[in-house]
């Protein structure tokens, strides 16, 4: 794989010379045009120690316009950046459509020196790349102009590299223990690093190697696939970029999905009520204060039918929590800042710090739920939502988080009286608006869609509660003793 | 001052429970509208160790919309926070305009803490404290709406308490020696939280002190008082809240301006700029490896007319730097995130770690030039502006930040001349638009504001340099060289 770059190939002064100037006003002249254009570019930069690297991108940014790329350098992660999920510093430092964003020591960094470190085994190098293959795909999916550049040097030259940096006095300072010790290391570097490239160059974000021997080469080559990669994405037709989706049609051969099953008869009377809260909020107080105590985030995806009583399970959630330790997340209408990123970023943005829960009232699932029946999202982008979002779950159980998946569900008939009792409550009424009488025409679209939504969506690691709603005591009641469960599971 | 909250007072059971229903209808309805209002509300939390600060607001999220209210609580900042100046924590917190956010544990905190234990001195409060009166005034002036709290305790009912929670087996746990220890503190804590009241209950943002002996008594005074603090001023006219500004009329007799002796003649020739070049490119580079390991930041405000060549002169700085330890953020149009707070927010969020540069192409002083002049600010928000500009400044300074502020000046001429040039090179077309024509028109009015930014803004800590630009080789050294001697002073 690595043979054809490690050459010591290097390019003329003259032809550098002479395209250069050229290359340089098509870039800034793509660079103008992306800003008007609906994808962001996000590279990649890896490779071998000493490939030049660091050099590459500086020489990048003189030559573009430093105002609309941007460099993000992952170094050891910050104690923010600890408590939340793996991928999260990544997802923090996406590039807004237009704009181009270069990672350095990307999600590559870590799989690659641990394993040639021996700290993992073979497995979880495959693991740990099957999932970044993942997030490349829901990024490119999402439009992304993804371009991984692996910059590469002979071990011949690499030893030849760091010997004259060190002999030179004007940068012998650059040369690091470690890069000495890389010289013992890197054969073992090229095998765990042909294995990555091998297994993460897919048809949607090929590896691109490049030999870095040569800076005029090296910068040269990249400007050029730069400028001949973007400039390509520019002029292809959208629509071929929409990976065609699957066949979505029900398998059912009559209209009873799993909510027919629920059964809406349970209740509470009130003394039992008023009891079994009182207990079950002492409990998730002492619970929650153990989890702050050892930093277990909750995060609590709540969905429901509009006035299945959402905001009293989470006034009665809240009663047992410290208001220091948690935020309630609306998730509204999103903004221009979110809107030109990728969907899942306004969730991952919202996760809060270790030992906090993170309550979400309405979620990710919109783009099953609502963009879906309303067509707000294609048919290709919610079809493939639902292992978006198992992956993305998957992320945060993996973290340590407890995650809660609460459907509240009512009937047809409970609904309408709710509204109607709702219209009767002054400072209740701005909740009931025209478009929840739409909603509510479509119920039997909806149905389908959570029906389909609990399928594909309830997994091991983050499973679906339906939680029973025609009686509010009872339902309220279910969501603390389902809560106080889980939690007490893991602490 | 804090006499009338040692009374010991206690509510009724009977009067609380008559009130709350029509109390807790009304602050719903408060939030509801409050998300259609233009300010944001900021309600400041602090007070007496066992006052119940914390029940306090746990019950204001339970009475109220919990996802129209964040609680932050300010406990040790984290490595992300250290490395950046004081306040940055408090202004990353700031609630959008609609909402409420309530700061737990706020600015004021570690000025009291601190005094208590005898960490700083009388003077070093009062600094502290001035501080915090300019960035409410600033908050206050921009259309939040700041409440500040004071829970109160006296001496014996803190003792008391403190031992019926040791007491209690189920309380006991809530306990800790520094409640124990701040008993022996009481009174030295007493006297400088009365200096602190004192010196910051301000016209624009008074204290208000509550007992919070009883419970119910200190809930329904603070679920009142926010009531009716809101209420106020959603029926206030908004006119009124403009704090009248100085009368601003020019001092000068005549028109010239210092930029009228700023000596545009200055030029290099080819061989000195590029021995020049070379030579502080080598300096810089070296110095900003130093900043890096001693994780100094560097933040330069980059202003000068349309066409005076900051591009060019930014291209040259970054060449000396490396692409992972700065970040150049071009100011357009606001996001609607940003337009929903104090116009200075969107340059804090931007404020890099340790030890990197931040480089603003355009920066704050929009709010004193193109805002000024185009009648996007009122009169009242740029006057107010420029002392504004000093204190945010001013915190980046003694934060350690080195502060470069450069005024790239060139006459009419050359930026005509420019501009011809300009539309001559298809890349850099559409640099030139038809506003650059009607800026140009106000450059009267520009030279003006200019002159009055430079003379209220160029302080001891953040002086400005105006830079000769008509030759673009003299600028682009002199840029370079005052960096380096800037930096060379602090390291």
């Amino acid at each position: 794989m690595f043979e054809a770059a490690e050459l010591g190939r290097t390019l003329d002064k003259d032809i550098y010379k002479k395209e250069l100037p050229d290359l340089r006003a098509e870039l800034l002249q793509i660079q103008q045009e992306l800003l008007g254009c609906n994808f962001p570019v996000l590279v990649l930069i890896s490779g071998v120690d000493g490939a030049g690297k660091g050099e590459m991108v500086n020489q990048l940014h003189e030559w573009m316009d430093p105002r609309h790329l941007e460099t993000t350098a992952f170094d050891a992660p910050t104690d923010e950046e600890k408590e939340r999920p793996h991928f999260w510093r990544y997802w923090r430092a996406l590039p807004p459509k237009g704009k181009i964003g270069i990672h350095f020591s990307s999600w590559y960094s870590d799989p690659i020196t641990q394993k040639v470190e021996g700290k993992i085994a073979d497995h979880d190098l495959e693991a740990y790349l099957s999932r970044i293959n993942i997030l490349e795909k829901m990024l490119v999916d999402d439009g992304v102009l993804l371009i991984k550049l692996w910059l590469h040097l002979g071990k011949k030259h690499y030893k030849e590299r760091i010997k004259s940096l060190a002999a030179d006095p004007k940068t012998a300072w650059r040369v690091t223990q470690k890069n000495i010790d890389n010289i013992k290391v890197y054969d073992s570097f090229r095998e765990v690093a042909e294995i990555t490239l091998t297994q993460t160059s897919t048809g949607q974000a090929p590896w691109i190697i490049v030999e870095g021997y040569d800076a005029n080469y090296r910068s040269l080559t990249v400007g050029r696939l730069l400028r001949d990669m973007i400039r390509k994405r520019m002029d292809t037709d959208p629509r071929v970029l929409v990976s065609p989706g699957m066949d979505w049609s029900s398998k059912a051969v009559d209209k009873t999905t799993l909510l027919d099953f629920v059964d809406l008869e349970k209740s509470l009377g009130k003394k039992e009520y008023l009891e079994q809260l009182t207990h079950y909020q002492a409990h998730l107080s002492e619970l929650a204060r153990k989890a702050h105590k050892n930093k277990i985030s909750t995060v609590m995806a709540l969905e429901g039918w509009d006035a299945a009583g959402k905001g009293g399970m989470i006034r009665r959630i809240i009663h047992a929590l410290d208001a220091r330790h948690y935020r309630v997340i609306p998730v509204a209408a999103p903004t221009d800042e979110e809107k030109a990123r990728h969907y899942l970023w306004r969730f991952w943005r919202h996760l809060q710090r270790g030992g906090h829960f993170t309550i979400f009232d309405r979620t990710w699932y919109g783009r099953v739920l609502v963009e879906r029946i309303e067509g707000y999202a294609r048919e290709d982008e919610w079809i493939r939502a639902y292992q978006e979002i198992n992956e993305f779950e998957e992320e945060l159980t993996e973290h340590g988080i407890v995650l809660m998946k609460y459907w509240l569900h009512i009937d047809k008939d409970e609904q309408l009286a709710r509204f109607k009792a709702r219209e009767q409550i002054s400072y209740k009424q701005h909740k009931i608006t025209d478009e929840d009488y739409r909603n509510r025409e479509r119920w039997d679209d909806y149905a389908m869609a959570i029906a389909d939504m609990v399928e594909r969506t309830s997994t091991r690691h983050a499973p679906w509660d339906i939680i029973e709603g025609n009686d509010k005591r009872y339902a309220r009641v279910r969501a603390l003793q389902l809560l106080c469960e889980r939690l007490e599971k893991v602490l």
